[in-house]
Formats: structure tokens, C-alpha cells, sequence
């Protein structure tokens, strides 16, 4: 019989395929000695070369899907395979103490994770423990004849089931295979929820036990639009999920048929629908999928890609490309990003003990001023060519902005005497996205141009619970009153100023949270590319005018799944 | 010529005494291969036995101010001295690789701590690591003759200067002879500021350079007051901090006057002045210092300083010690605040990246309802010797502080249906310390009998600001308009439902904050009981028909410097 795992949509579809369990497998072993110590040595051999010859497939498909220098550390494995001094210590232990393969290679390993370890000064030995960790396990793997999982040897229709996927896993899964996939844990805005949504694969995250109860090879049904998965489906219920994938299909293309609509409500008013990007190469489908704008483009990506901080040449080209890409259209740049759960090789941030409340994003900018400068001087040249925005992450006070402003007030204008051309239309605005900011919205209003609400951080700080940690999940609440409370005030206070509001979290594309939005006055909706048509969709459904019943409601509401009630109420699809 | 530090001013007084530097002494040394082999055993042997004996100076002293089980740590050192291995190893290295005494030893040690952390599946084996690396490094000054200096070897009048104080080093500071501490970093919140407060011992916190700039044995003045100290004081100066100690002892001593007097504004209004406590044992400085209540009871001590969770007895008895210990006056105990960076060997918690944003607090009790149902059951039980209220701690949404009351509800009910008797004026309130439970402040006053407003964790999670982190140190804004206007919001929706608001941050006894709090109407003002007369004397002297004005003004503005300077200009001393 099935069985059915329930877990958070993460990305919309229906996906049916095998399973292919990304879970590192049991490499424990029974310690012996050996009489036959030659043929321990061959094993051993043995077990080295076909390492060698995984890892090159996979440093291959590593260099395609992440860059050669992401793929360096395949290579640095190989390198460790090929250390005569490793090989024949591990040969001395088989030879002189009659070890198996198995105990010999862990023996000798552990010794040198150990001295790496004991480095305590030196960084680059420390890591080195890690490589060393990383294949004695793919050797182990061969040793004891089990399978050591790679998101880069899939090659057939496969629903990836792992606990979590990492930023490296989900860079490695080729899409051409991978079908779907389903974690143990995460919410709708963990990394591989956001990355399912960009690949536009369904997906299932947060379902607690899929690892434990699913087996390689099972055959699998992702629901991402329910957030369910089966296993082992009988035909009956494949029957049933093809039709809904058929119907899901039929409803894309219509979503496709709004691509060059202008984004009203059903009673006329205006929104944009703008998107959320993380490098040029995403325009292509910002402009396929009918954006209005980009809401979000975060220039981390040029710093993150980059073995030392980008030149202000390199960011000005990359910052010209989107500009002028999309035509005319605002693209809204946020400034450095950096710290809490990103780090630069090359920027050395302090050790914290809550780095999402710590030194990050404005805080460094305002601290290393020069990085800051080279970034609104690459800026203020790609100006002249589209509408440029820039806003500015983490702004906590008043006095934050205005020193940030201050900055861009002063390099704008030494360009302006050195004779440059810089745009004249450049709005400069602030993410709101700490409780603080937005308390003090009507004085920041001000002197910002315009307000971005990131929900993700927003709703972090405001109920105190890391969106990353499982422990603390039941508190990510976007619908929940108080949450709305803090967005109707951003939204209200713009307004005062005469300034606009738009949001770029996860939330903007939310089909929940969208008519409670639009019934504050949101202007801007900025998301993932995928999600834009769908959201035009329902929004061209609805009234305004209808939404303002359910605004007050929902603010008057004590709860989340009160206000998660009122809106299915409303009878939208 | 002397010289000046600025810091923050932790803790009131004015000290003189000589520094003692609290800093780790260069250990390095030049690798040299020595002749005299014998000569360098006994070096070993000598500094062996030197730091044995000092460490059985430092256990003793550990043993009366921390406790026989903190003090093991000790005991654990002296044996590693004691190992026959590690020092056969070290002479080994000595007589046959001709190695100095210093050098044979970290070589033995290095290896040592690099098998322990190898072990990663092994906690315990891990931590021996540390062991072993304090103890290296003991021997090691000795052999270098230079000073490892321990609080617990302080024996003559000093002012202590650390980078930081850690709770273990303040723990053994012997008031006897530390007149005043000094730190490069921390704020008013800062573990350190809140110890020396506790000890009435003067401090200055957050110098940013005082272990750069004193020497030890330079003679030092510390100004708790301004937060300022002076190193090699001229003689005039020496005059002048004498004088400002005499005028200080004397408004202390004016204070003290008010013990028994009523916390009267001059307009006749009337105000609770509480005390924050940690254990039965800090009553007395309560009662003498004219406590009108304790605001806030951490009852973490119970589980912080035990073995193992606390029995239902265990905790009654200490409940039931400060109930009745406060003669009728009200005891408000927060239930277990566990979690963040608090943590019971005997209660594993998840790693987290952000343990100020997790699994902490109430959410613990929730999820863990055994300990949480103890816990209230000695409450109830103690709630028969006086006057008793209980909150909650973390409180984000109104769910939680439903669930939380309905278990309280159902402990409660079966006591009562099984005749046991229980108080029946037991209030049960919570703490206000998180943005969201904050913007629906008004909904949960319908369930909650009180509020009390925790400052430290509110501030931080208002501006994403961990309080413990330097780096973003100037995000700690307690009279920045954004947080003044949750604070209102507190007080004002509390009383609308005819409930009472508290608040038992460090806040609540500061000289700036007291005049605006005092104007927005706040009820009650819990803080160390050290700073309560000095609070009384200050609210005796305003009028609060003339704050009101204060705190529109004060609400209205831009920056926390902005409400200082409204405050100021109100002309109190």
C-alpha cells in the first residue's frame, strides 16, 4: 500500500519518479586482523582508484554546474588520493599489523585529521581535516560496497529525498534528471525551498521523516502544490496525480497567456509585479515571465563569486547589464548583503555567537566605508544606462540611513564635479526589515524614497526565532496580526510622504498573503520570476475594494490560522 | 602625566587601588635544542610542581566562591600534571631528541589535544582538549617565568583590568580585595556591568583599549560614575576622586534615608520600586535597600546550579523561602529562562546558529511539559506563604501565552480537586521582550493579568542586535524613539484592560530612561537592588504632570542622542 509524507509546499508541481536517497550510508565496521594481507593491500588500491575515477566525474560536473573554482576542492581530494605517504602508511599498518583495509586507511586518516586539527593557528591546515575526513568516507564507501551519494552521479529521472540540500548539493543537480525533490526539514524560505522555486522543480520541504521512511528506488509522487509526497503510489493514485499534473499544466499556460498584461486588480487599480534576482544571467526569465520591474537584484552574488572584493569595473559591468536589460524598466539594486549566514573568504568578519545579530549588510558597509564607496561609484556610472534604485539592507534607525545617504549624497557629487553622468532619476530607499525601522517608518519616510519590506529577516526579528532553525519553525508566521500590524505601518507611512511601498520576501508571492496585501495599498510585489504569472492571476481576480473588510479583520484577528481562515473565506481559487 | 579612559559607567563609586591585570602573558618561545638535558628535567620537574601547587590555591578558592562541582575543573588540571605518561613522554622528547624543556612539552600537549579532538563523536574526550591546553599553558609561564594571572590569587587591594570578566572569573573575585574593575568591552547589559553592580563594586565597561593601555601595578582610579578611569593619577587628581568618593558616600547615605519611605513623585503619584533577584539568598539586600517588591525572580539559579532538573521539593522550598521571605510583598517568578546562552549539562539543547533567535524559554517549556508542570506545581505549593505572581518568559504570540496559562489551568485544578490548598490571588502575567508579542500587546492583556517589560532582549531583537556582541554595540539605543513607542504601547494597552505594566530590564533603573518611563505611567520599576534609593530619590523629585510633555517630545524624535539631550534639559541632577 502507499504511504503519505506531509510536509510545506515548496515549489509548485507534480513530479513522479524514482527516488534517489542523497543520505550518507552506514560506513561502520567491525575491526579484524588479516592473515592475507596481500589481498588487503589490493583492496586497498582498488578502493583508491575507483574513488579517483568518482571524483573526476564529479569535479567534472562540479566545474560546469559551480565553476573551476568551486570545483578546486574535488580536485584537492584527488590530490590527497594520489599522497604516496598516506598510501604507504596505510600499506605498513595492513603489512606490519595485520590490519583490514578498512581499520588501516582509519587508523592513518584519523591520525592526520588529528595533527590538522591540533592547528589551532592555522586555518587553511584545519579545513584540510575536513578534505581528509571527506574521502577516507568515499574510500570507506568502496571498501564496504555501499553507494556514497553525489548530487553529481544522478544520471536518470530521479526525486532527490535528502535531509537538507546544501547550496553545493542544489548547484550540482542537473535538472535535465532531477524530477523533484523532498527534505527531513526547512520551511518555504530555506535554501532549497527558494532554489526549487528558481529551477522550477516541485518540492516538499520540512516533512520531518522522508529519509527514514523512504528507500532508494522507491517509485514517488511529489505534490508541491499540497505539500504531500507518496511513496510507493498505487495506479490509481498515479492516475489521479497525472490528471492534476495535467491540470496544473493547463493552468500555466494560462498564467503564460498574462505575460504582457499589465498586472490591475478587478476593479482597476494598478500593482507592479516586479522580481527577485541573484545575478544578470536571470533577466531571461524576469522578462519571459512578464516583470513590470526588478524589486530586488542582490549584488551579493559579485562578491560571493570572487576570490577577492570586486573591482568597481567588474561590478559596473554587471550592474550596467541588468540596468540596461531591462529596458527602461526600474531595477531596484540592494546594496552588500554580507555577513550573518554569508561569508567572503576574503573579508575575514568576526566570530559571533548570532551572526543574523550580528555585523552584517549597512553595518559593514557604514564600517568599511571604502568597500561601500567603490560599490555606489560602479552604481552611479551603470545609472545612465535604464532606471537605477538602490536600497540599503538593514537599516535599524534613522541615523543609519542618513550616514548611508550621506555617502551616496557625496559620491554622487564628486562625480558630478569630476564631470561624470550620472542618472538623475535614482531613487534611493531602505529595505524595512527590523522591528526598530519600521516602529520609526514616518520619520525614515522622510528621507528614503522608497520602503522594500523583507519579510524573511522581518519575520525573524519580530517573533525572535531564526527562520533557519527547525526547534523555532511553528513561529514563522506571516499572516500572524502583529506581523501585519508592522507592514500596514510601512505601507502607511510611505504613503504620508507620498513615497511608495513594496515588498521583496518570500511573502509578496504568497497566494494568502497577496489580497490582505493588496488590501493595504502595497504597490510593489516583488518574487521569484516563476511565481510572477500566477500571482498576476489571482490578482487580476480580485476587488479592492472588497479587500478592506478583510484588512481590518485580519489586524483585529489574534492569530495566524485566524487569519488563514478569513482569507479562504474569500473563496479564491 | 596621567591618562584618560572613557568608557561606559557600569556600576556607581569612585576606587583607588593598584591594577591587576587580568590578561593572558605572552607564552611564546624560541625552539632550541639544549645540551644540558639533565638541567632541563628539572626545570620540568620544578615547573611541574609550581603549577600544582597553584592550582591547589586556585581550587580551594574555587571550591568556597563557586562550589565543590565548578571546582573540579581544577582537581582535573592537578591530575593531568600527575599523568606519569604525559611527563615520561616530555622527558623522552627532552633526553632523546635534545629538546628545551618548553619545547618538549607543547610537542607532547599538541598531540595530546590534536587525539582529543579528533574524537568528534566523543563531547567529553573533546573538551579534555581544553584541559589539557589550560594546563600547557600553566606550565609553561612558569617555565618562562612570567605571571598566569587567576582572580583567585588576588590578595591585596587591586582594580581588576580584563578584556572581558567571564562569570567564572567574576564568581572569584574576593570583595575583600577588588575595589573596582575595568574592561575593554561590554555594555551596561554586559555580564560583567551587571556583577559589579550586584557586588557594589565600581566598574567601567567597553574602554575598548584598558589592557593595551595599563600596566600592571599602575595606580588606578575608577570613576563608576561618569564612567571614566585614570591611570598614575597626579596628587590633585587623587584629591579630587577623594572628594567625589565623600559626596558620593554622602548621597548614599541620603538614599539610605529613604529606606522605609513610600516611591512618591512630587505630584503625588505613587510608583513600585522592585528588585530583579537570582537567589533567596539576595533578600536581605531587598529589605535593606527598601524594596517595595521583587519584580523579577530568575528562577534559573534552582536549575543552574544542580545536577540535575530541580524536584518538585527542591524548587518549593526555594519559592517558598522568598514568598514568605517578603513579608506579603509581592513576588513575581519568571518560569525557566533556559536556552540563549544559558544551558544545563544535564538538559541537551540543539545546537543552533543563533541561540538568541531559538529554542529558549517558553518555547522550551512547551515543548518539554514535565519540567514546565514541576515547575508550576512548586509555584502553586510555595503560593501559600505570601504574595505570589508568575510569568512567562519569550512570550511571541498569543497562542503561546494561551497555552502556557492552560497548563498553568489544569496544574492548578488538580491541586484544588485534590484539596490541596493554593492561593487565590495569584497573578499570572509575562514578559514583554519580543517586537510581536508587542504590536498585539492589546490582545494579549485580555489574558494576561500583567505585563513586564524585559529591556535587554527587547532592545536586541527591536534593532537585530545581539547585546553581547561589540561589533554592533551601538545598536543598543534604549531611548531611541522606536523602542520608547513599544514601550507606550505596552503600558497603554495593559492599563486600557485595567492591567498593570512593569518592566525588570537594566532600564528600569536608569537615570535617563526613569523620567520618560515615569511620564508614560509605567507601574512598576524592577531593577538591582543597589540601585533602588537612588531611584527613589530621583522619581521624589520629578512632577509628572510636567513629563508628559517630555515623552510626546521624547516619542516624536529622530535618535536615542536626541531623547538624551530632551532629558537632560528637564535640569536633574
Amino acid at each position: 500500500m502507499s504511504k503519505r509524507l506531509d510536509g510545506i509546499a515548496a515549489s509548485n508541481g507534480i513530479a513522479i519518479a524514482k527516488a534517489y536517497m542523497l543520505v550518507d550510508p552506514d560506513l561502520s565496521f567491525d575491526k579484524q586482523t588479516v592473515t592475507d594481507t596481500e589481498h588487503e593491500v589490493k583492496r586497498l588500491h582498488a578502493s583508491f582508484d575507483s574513488s579517483k575515477k568518482e571524483l573526476e566525474v564529479i569535479k567534472q560536473h562540479a566545474v560546469k554546474s559551480l565553476g573551476a573554482e568551486e570545483a578546486e576542492v574535488f580536485e584537492a581530494h584527488i590530490t590527497i588520493l594520489t599522497d604516496p605517504e598516506l598510501i604507504g602508511g596505510i600499506e605498513q599498518k595492513i603489512n606490519d599489523d595485520h590490519m583490514s583495509a578498512e581499520s588501516a586507511l582509519k587508523d592513518v586518516t584519523d591520525t592526520y585529521i588529528g595533527m590538522f586539527e591540533a592547528m589551532t593557528d592555522n586555518t587553511y591546515m584545519q579545513e584540510r581535516a575536513g578534505d581528509v575526513r571527506d574521502v577516507t568516507k568515499r574510500v570507506l564507501s568502496h571498501l564496504l560496497g555501499v553507494k556514497l551519494p553525489s548530487p553529481s552521479l544522478i544520471d536518470d529521472q530521479a526525486i532527490v529525498v535528502a535531509h537538507d540540500l546544501t547550496p553545493s548539493d542544489t548547484a550540482q543537480l542537473d535538472r535535465q534528471f532531477v524530477r523533484g525533490f523532498i527534505t527531513d526539514i526547512g520551511g518555504r524560505t530555506s535554501h532549497s525551498a527558494i532554489m526549487s522555486r528558481t529551477l522550477e522543480i516541485p518540492a516538499v520541504v520540512g516533512t520531518e521523516n522522508a529519509t527514514s521512511t523512504i528507500k532508494d528506488g522507491d517509485t514517488i509522487i511529489v505534490d508541491g502544490i499540497h505539500g504531500k509526497a507518496i511513496i510507493k503510489p498505487s495506479d490509481s493514485e498515479i492516475d489521479e496525480y497525472q490528471q492534476m499534473a495535467a491540470q496544473f499544466a493547463k493552468e500555466q499556460a494560462e498564467w503564460g497567456e498574462l505575460k504582457d498584461s499589465s498586472t490591475t486588480s478587478a476593479d482597476g487599480k494598478h500593482f507592479d509585479i516586479a522580481a527577485n534576482v541573484g545575478t544578470p544571467d536571470d533577466l531571461g526569465a524576469v522578462l519571459d515571465n512578464g516583470g513590470e520591474a526588478v524589486g530586488l537584484f542582490r549584488s551579493e552574488f559579485l562578491y560571493m563569486n570572487s576570490a577577492a572584493l570586486p573591482t568597481e569595473d567588474e561590478q559596473f559591468e554587471a550592474y550596467k547589464k541588468v540596468v540596461a536589460g531591462m529596458n527602461g524598466k526600474q531595477v531596484v539594486v540592494r546594496t552588500m548583503d554580507i555577513g550573518g549566514d554569508k561569508h567572503l573568504p576574503y573579508l575575514p568578519l568576526p566570530e559571533e555567537m548570532n551572526p543574523f545579530l550580528g555585523y552584517r549588510a549597512i553595518r559593514i558597509s557604514l564600517d568599511q566605508q571604502e568597500i561601500f564607496r567603490t560599490q555606489l561609484r560602479a552604481l552611479l556610472r551603470a545609472s545612465n544606462y535604464g532606471k537605477l534604485a538602490i536600497m540599503f539592507p538593514m537599516i535599524a534607525t534613522v541615523d543609519e540611513f542618513k550616514q548611508a545617504r550621506a555617502i551616496y549624497d557625496e559620491e554622487k557629487q564628486k562625480m558630478v564635479n569630476a564631470g561624470q553622468p550620472v542618472a538623475d532619476n535614482i531613487e534611493v530607499g531602505m529595505m524595512m526589515e527590523i522591528p526598530g525601522a519600521v516602529m520609526i517608518a514616518d520619520k525614515l519616510a522622510k528621507y528614503a524614497d522608497f520602503f522594500s519590506i523583507g519579510t524573511n529577516d522581518l519575520i525573524q526579528y519580530t517573533f525572535a526565532a531564526d527562520r533557519g532553525n527547525e526547534h523555532v519553525s511553528y513561529l514563522y508566521q506571516p499572516y500572524n496580526p502583529s506581523l501585519l500590524r508592522l507592514i500596514k505601518r510601512v505601507i502607511d507611512t510611505a504613503h504620508q510622504e507620498g513615497k511608495w511601498a513594496g515588498m521583496c520576501g518570500e511573502m509578496a508571492g504568497d497566494q494568502v498573503a497577496v489580497p490582505l496585501l493588496m488590501g493595504m495599498g502595497l504597490d510593489e510585489f516583488s518574487m521569484s520570476a516563476t511565481s510572477m504569472l500566477q500571482t498576476r492571476s489571482l490578482m487580476k481576480k480580485l476587488d479592492t475594494t472588497k479587500l478592506t473588510g478583510l484588512v481590518d479583520q485580519a489586524l483585529d484577528a489574534e492569530s495566524n490560522e485566524e487569519v488563514i481562515e478569513l482569507v479562504k473565506k474569500l473563496g479564491i481559487k
